[in-house]
């Protein structure tokens, strides 16, 4: 089987993770490893047995033929591009960018280089939802007439990082709206949002909201309802339910444990992970698996670039409607 | 304990139903049943041991003290107002009327004559939605942030039906704005509905839509969504959730037995009830109790016509909204 | 329809629910209310619109065709030995009697007189149960393995009735025992005991256990485990399960409400039923429909009063297996 | 942090799931992989980097500190005790072995040589089983007064393996009284065992049941039911529950999704894992974690042999008991 040589590109937290999930697969070998922190860089490649590289060094090794980035989502279309010249496949941790028209150049320049390009959209690796999903496909409900998507994080983010987020609806919708889209096989044509900022006065201090709803319709008809929220006290909730002609499909929570302890005060059960490591630690594994092996075969990654820019399209549109009070078309 | 007379106004499917909670009541009697179908007042006023009248008879009896109108829904306000003229108190069937303006007189009527009217709002006494509120009342998820409601049938109506309904919104929508007040204890301020017609070609055809997302907003911040539908072919399908500051609360649907059943094909679990008569069962006989303790005790009995006018108000924002395409200011 | 009247037989707490749930069936009047306290008997019959009789007035009336006998466990051989030699029809609370060689000379009696005899094993009549019993008679888990059962009072007796409960086996475990052969198709052939007295002190004094275990075979081979205890701290653990040669019937128990609330603390739902009262209200109400039913008809009661016998043996054979450390044979 | 380096013993299926779980552990070299097939042990060694090798090469390797033993049953002993002789700590599958005089020289040698070694009742590790033993350490249900252990396969073992089992009881159930002495705190003192073959008549052929119920006392009166069975149509069929003076705790099966379907046909829902290897997949991983901290740290590993010896004892016990359909004291 051919050996994918990697290079790293982002050493932080996520970068850890995604790392550790590559490094296990068989025929991937991680060779660089950059990051802007030069000791996270060097932390995490020792673990790896990998080089520390600047992005010269990483991306002009001719051995490397894949990158992976998990930088900080600023850089993202910069270090696509600069792969994508270089030749390199590419998985890029979700959004590409948080302006559409950087998106636009970005996936222009990717489209000219001719390289395969994969958003780390994971939720559609998430094994409850993909079997959800083959579910919905294999007919059980028929057509589908109505999504409800509930994603609400354990707990709001650091102060600091709600200014560089790109607002809720950019940087947690994202994943709803890509999520709307793989499910409903067609695309939204109206959004419409509301937003309330209840959970935390910091991050209404910084121009944004922390609890949102986003309604959208498609041409034919079809409803989807994304329910969001920085906080949610009893863990990270991340639920799908699809109404079709013949029945409902959900998918639920994911318990720590199936322990259950009855006594006089009640019957009182586990709560499910509390964040997107432990919850969709499969997801993440899956979704590194899936392009390698789009890789190995030759065959085209998705979620792809475009996937990207279309869900960013809806978060843009959400935001539209919640600044004037309007639905709005997309 | 005093006896208290009634004359029931009404004896269709849902008026058997609730003439067979009231006669149940042990100081009640009920001495009158008025039907504009001679054969079945006899009936019906034969299996109770009452008088099939008309519906001068049954208000100019002064031993009635009470009435309960369970007629079509044309009829309610002119009911309402004719009882309430011979000093009758009453429990009227939602709605009040289909029109705002009829609604106002008529409830300029009842307040005039100072007679209590209690609007039957079901949900609030259904025992899943009354412990919910409980525990909600009791701080055990802090302050509301987010409630939604699904709504479902589990098949549409008959044809005729949906020219005389009002509309999804104003027939079936008509609870779960009741129960989005009932739990909100703050007025929604902004509506905005969407609506399609996906599960019968009929419905469409009589100008209605039988699948609705309705997304409404308070003052304070709260989000509330409404998801309904005529078809939910799995059974009635009749869920509330609150996310607070603290957590969640959830009343899901009421299987009809705990009995499961694992085999190779899967866990296969009891269906939930299948329509409005045995699924709320409880609540109808609840909230009779609750209206003739109301008489026991000359105390006032909650939903209230104002309750009843305030819930036509958000149908009307949500049809308006849909009609626009714009949030609907209340 | 035949009217059928009743007299009642004991107007205790059993007595008043069950003449609640038959004063409920159109068809019945009771007549007849006994007690050996008065008072109880002329409460009770002043709420049914009887009279209070002795149990020579009740028999001797001549309109009188069937009677309920809820009086306490030492008087029911007596009273249907009377009631068949009046030549009425016979409900009877279980059990026939405690001890074999009276339960014996009951029915030899009622054989005679050639009246209707039901026992009232309850469990049968519950709609989960019931439910469990038409999966395994259609044939969804095949043929049967394994029976395990759980029966656990919420709280203990008051002390003053374990001296004439008959003891464990012979008070709770009959229920089970007449589960187990309705359940099985066949009779058990074998009976192990083990019991303890964890739970109450004045128990053990009394001589009596309070936590068991029995273990049952047939000669097929099936195996029957019945769990028991005079103690269950969240509520009335009533549960069933049978495994089959293609899976596994469940039945739970009945949680009180579907709410449940997510917090930091856990996932807490609601506690089933206390007590046998709420748990088997249907039951109750449905085996006494089912008698009925039997009059109205002229077909046999069932559980009939050999059931009651093969139930006591089974107890009695678990006393002794447990009074001796081995295997009965039955 | 230490390095131990290991001798693999053993190459099949367990071996290699084993092998993958001890060298994902970062001090952990596994240096020879031993097998009586010497394909085997050259394939297993091939992927771990390691050296096929003949036991003597093995434990004559200075360097290698501990062993893993995961060869067939009737090799284990045999193996402890070279390894033991060579100065080597030790985890070994369950059991230690099929009879009990063999177990007691060969743990002789052991505690004779003073090396450490670690029995595989794995379930011990399980984080749904470690979770429910927490709370019942923590006293959420107060004093344990009965516990029910469900352990069925999902589909009988290929007809060769039978003979070579040991029977039901000691290979099977071996498990679940390593369980419940784990939850007791406390040997059973009864053990009343009852066996049918219902399953496969090759089983009954070849002198073994296939469908077990094992009950147990202990001094203090607490009670232990074990279900067994080689089959288990819908999955592996693993659940524990305890009951206790506070409550009750339960460790349901573990569903393979959270994902349910409601159609008109029920509501639907995930089978559990079928197999053990899935089932127990951390149980395994968390088990030889937990030997390699004990050779980090110096301490002891458990269970332990000991623990291997009175499980069999426990066995052996049941097989007796079956022969004579009586209660062994212990």
């Amino acid at each position: 089987m051919t050996k994918h040589v990697f290079a790293q590109i982002g050493a932080g937290r996520i970068g850890k993770m995604h790392a550790g999930n590559l490094a296990a697969i068989p025929n991937v070998r991680i060779k660089h490893v950059v990051d802007h922190v030069p000791q996270a860089a060097s932390a995490l490649a020792a673990t790896l047995g990998a080089t520390a590289s600047d992005i010269d060094g990483a991306l002009g090794d001719k051995e490397v033929t894949a990158v992976i980035i998990t930088s900080s989502t600023n850089t993202h279309a910069d270090f696509i591009e600069a792969a994508a010249r270089a030749g390199k496949a590419i998985f890029c941790e979700k959004p590409v960018d948080l302006t559409m028209a950087r998106v636009e150049t970005c996936l222009a320049t990717v489209k000219a280089c001719n390289v395969p390009l994969m958003i780390g959209f994971n939720r559609r690796f998430d094994p409850q939802f993909a079997a959800l999903k083959r579910q919905l496909d294999a007919g059980v409900i028929g057509k589908t007439e109505h999504i409800v998507i509930y994603n609400r994080d354990a707990a709001p983010p650091p102060p600091g990082f709600v200014p560089t987020s790109g607002g809720l609806f950019r940087d947690m919708s994202i994943h709803d709206f890509d999520t709307a889209r793989w499910l409903l096989g067609e695309e939204p044509s109206t959004v419409y949002a509301v937003g309330s900022n209840l959970v935390d006065p910091e991050i209404g201090a910084a121009g944004d909201i922390d609890t949102g709803t986003i309604t959208m319709t498609t041409a034919s008809g079809k409803h989807v309802v994304i329910n969001t929220s920085r906080r949610s006290t009893f863990g990270y909730d991340q639920r799908l339910e699809v109404i079709g002609e013949k029945g409902l499909l959900q998918a639920g929570n994911t318990p720590i444990t199936t322990v259950s302890a009855s006594t006089a005060a009640g019957v009182t059960s586990s709560l499910p992970h509390y964040n997107f490591i432990t919850r969709y630690a499969d997801a993440f594994r899956l979704e590194l698996a899936a392009f390698v092996k789009c890789l190995d075969t030759g065959t085209s990654p998705a979620p792809t670039g475009e996937d990207g820019r279309l869900a960013l399209r809806l978060a843009e549109a959400a935001n539209e409607s919640m600044a004037t009070g309007r639905a709005v078309k997309v």
